[in-house]
């Protein structure tokens, strides 16, 4: 059970455009530069972020990204969610209504199998947890000085 | 990201293993029929519960399975990390140090990248929900009808 890489792919764009809001839109091409990315590939994996208005795609020969609301209302779930889909890792096939229990009245089942009533619980915990933190606490989070080598960096490559 | 259904069919195995405890060793056979699933495939998805020592092998003609340990000392978070492994969701693979990061002395990092933290601390709170549940707790939050269902039809189908 591991996530792709579009997550850290993701999470770090939105973390460098919300450094280099001044510059936006970044091209593709510079954005992928900031951490070595394959400039087509980072593209496909961002597609999620704009469909879900975490980022703005500006189109055109002078277009790329930026982010597609404030940074502080953009949590690490919902960069999560766009990319690895809403649904938890758990899923229930409700095996409980089978074998033993294909003999049962629909009423004597609870509605939710108490197994999957955990697994959902912890789901949640996690939820929680990753709706609780925003880019903008990841800013304030993440040192001035790599802030600033983002900006120098990006100034340089982008010429 | 989703889950096998390794762990599914584990939870529910460690469920029912502790319902017809007296009638334990539980052949792989019977245990499929409880939840009409593959016995060879089962068996297999069992495996690494028998390696974690939550579950014991029984060798023989007369074999089975029962729960290798009280099911007070069974976690949810044991079966999925039995299962799934012990590693988190999100693989960090430090695209900060890349690109714009390339330049910087290792000693300009913190120990683990901003978005590692986060996402750590996610799983974290992912793990500590499933390992304060334990089989025991999943005995006493199902109903008795269901065990009881559950000792009728193994019963009737071991003759």
């Amino acid at each position: 059970m591991l996530m792709g890489e579009g997550v850290e792919w993701g999470l770090h764009c939105c973390l460098v455009l919300a450094w280099l809001d001044e510059h936006a839109p970044i091209a593709t091409a510079r954005l992928a530069e900031m951490y070595e990315l394959p400039p087509e590939y980072l593209k496909k994996r961002l597609q999620p972020l704009v469909r879900e208005g975490i980022l703005e795609s500006v189109p055109g020969a002078r277009g790329g990204y930026r982010l597609g609301r404030a940074p502080e209302r953009i949590t690490f779930m919902d960069v999560v969610a766009a990319i690895e889909g809403r649904t938890g890792a758990f899923r229930c096939t409700e095996i409980r209504k089978r074998g033993a229990g294909a003999a049962a009245a629909e009423t004597e089942f609870g509605k939710v199998c108490g197994i999957a009533k955990v697994m959902g619980r912890a789901d949640l915990a996690w939820r929680r947890e990753l709706a609780g933190e925003t880019i903008a606490d990841l800013v304030a989070d993440t040192s001035d000085k790599a802030a600033q080598r983002a900006r120098d960096f990006f100034e340089r490559v982008n010429g």
